[in-house]
């Protein structure tokens, strides 16, 4: 099989028609034309067998979730998902593995109407860099580096699923007797997490002028509000008590056990963000019309650093802050 | 090291200065500002070890190499280089190896004012790929869709070199004595096509509205102008005795095996392009003033497919047209 066919099959089954896109596939570079009166946000993450997903994952789930953790990017920025571009390298041409994976990428594409604009296939060890491009109005995207002493910090949906998700994999894992036994729904819900997560493409837009500071759940709550911290130059005290979680996860794991995936677990791929008090009560009911639940986790405070406290105001120190590459 | 430094220590590297770049690394996605009036050309290219370079290429030449093969994607549709993003996947965080590829690319990246705005680094087999952004005048890039009958064919450059490079370094070639035996400055100036490519960007940027399609060779001229042919729905021939060789490749090979490397050596990274016969004196002077030579090789005619012809005029048919991916 040749490189342009496994391109052409991606490309016929994402089939997202936009104006914008002047020319597509098929020549050196696509050619864009980006609105006018707006500024354009390109991010890029590559997932690797074995590293950033099981190797049981499907060709189907990998597509979903390859672009999936990239439109989470955009999300964290308030930014509206346009353009892709996949770069995908595999041991071999397996056609029943493309037409998985085409279909998985295509079916979120659709929702988010992103083009998927050019592309590489190369023949290795399976990996998968996605990069995409998206809009805000001028001057109003979302960053890390905007938080202030005296903010709230929210977290959208619920944590530690997609974590808990990979253990239910782990066939070693001391839980997994007890996640064997739990409701197949339950079970499933978690691995839906895991490979399936919904990026926060809609609640991005409504943080945009109204967050001071926003950030993707990737590596892990902690971890990641540690990013915010260090941009912004102050300190995040996160009360442990008030971290949202799933029925799934409150059905499987003890308080101990779901506080470490709650606060250290990655691919949750919900939003952190941190706003001033005042606007609130507004921000959670444009969030609720979009279906998107909001929970007050902490404050923003002077200093440096990120603290999870216990209900005493007490810190817990948690083994593993998260996930870093090459740690 | 955590994946943050490797990014850091390659974009300290990468300090190319920018208007356009409102926020380049640090955040969940760069913000950048396009230029109004323009188009946005995008491209991406994937180098993975032992398929798209040698084991022995050094990291200083596969920086190089993995953002020149970007910019020739750009050069072949006139565009102007601005922005890139790098994912870099290693199988082990190695600092000499990461310092390097930065040098490498970053010496390529000063010569074009490219800035590096996003990248991910992660654990797994050797792979590159890069994403450059560029632009043109609206409407203005060069396609390959644009070739008519009655134009003529021409290329930049010498073709052939990056292949014969490659023959150097196979010590089971039958060629490999004679190579061996050639001055060390001939074997250098084919290694250095080979690992160090000049992508044709200003002569790119002079072909705008003079040539009526192009295409970078990268997968050998043959197939590259199959592309042509295929998207503007004409026919080329090639006249084999035209083809430009560089004095290293005359010393070194014989008629025959010379014709086979320049029409299906990969690599090249010459601009391959048809313009009408009137346009021709104009442009090759404007491609002389900034060094860059190009040799008339053939013309468009109406039909289908690519011919390669002798000097009488009759069909020349090469083992292997060209690179092609799981083929």
């Amino acid at each position: 099989m040749a490189e342009f066919d496994l391109i052409e099959i991606i490309r016929a089954r994402c089939s997202v028609a936009r104006a914008d896109v002047l020319l597509g596939i098929g020549d050196d570079a696509a050619i864009l034309a980006p609105p006018p009166g707006h500024d354009l946000l390109v991010s890029t993450d590559t997932l690797v067998a074995g590293v950033h997903f099981p190797p049981l994952t499907t060709a189907r789930d990998l597509g979903w979730k390859s672009l999936a953790v990239n439109l989470s990017d955009l999300a964290a920025m308030g930014a509206t998902p346009a353009w892709a571009l996949l770069a995908l390298t595999l041991p071999e041409a397996d056609r029943t593995f493309v037409d998985g994976f085409a279909e998985g990428f295509a079916a979120l594409a659709a929702q988010h109407r992103v083009a998927l604009v050019g592309g590489d296939t190369t023949s290795g060890p399976l990996s998968v860099t996605v990069v995409v491009h998206g809009f805000v109005p001028t001057g109003r995207a979302l960053r890390r580096d905007g938080a202030q002493p005296g903010d709230h910090v929210y977290v959208t949906g619920t944590l530690g699923d997609a974590a808990a998700g990979l253990r239910c994999l782990d066939r070693h894992d001391p839980a997994t007797v007890a996640l064997f036994n739990a409701p197949l729904d339950t079970r499933e819900s978690l691995l839906e997490r895991l490979h399936r997560p919904t990026p926060r493409v809609a609640a991005g837009a409504a943080l945009r002028d109204v967050a001071s500071a926003c950030i993707d759940v990737s590596d892990g709550l902690l971890a990641d509000l540690g990013h915010v911290a260090v941009r912004s130059g102050v300190g995040i005290e996160v009360d442990a008590l008030e971290l949202p979680a799933s029925s799934a996860l409150l059905a499987l794991f003890d308080a101990s056990e779901r506080l470490a995936l709650q606060a250290s677990g990655g691919d949750d791929y919900e939003l952190a963000f941190t706003m001033s008090p005042a606007r609130a009560a507004d921000l959670l009911r444009d969030l609720a019309r979009i279906g998107c639940g909001a929970t007050r986790i902490g404050r923003v405070v002077a200093g440096a650093g990120v603290r999870l406290l216990d209900a005493a105001g007490a810190e817990i120190v948690l083994d593993r802050r998260g996930w870093e590459h090459f740690a």
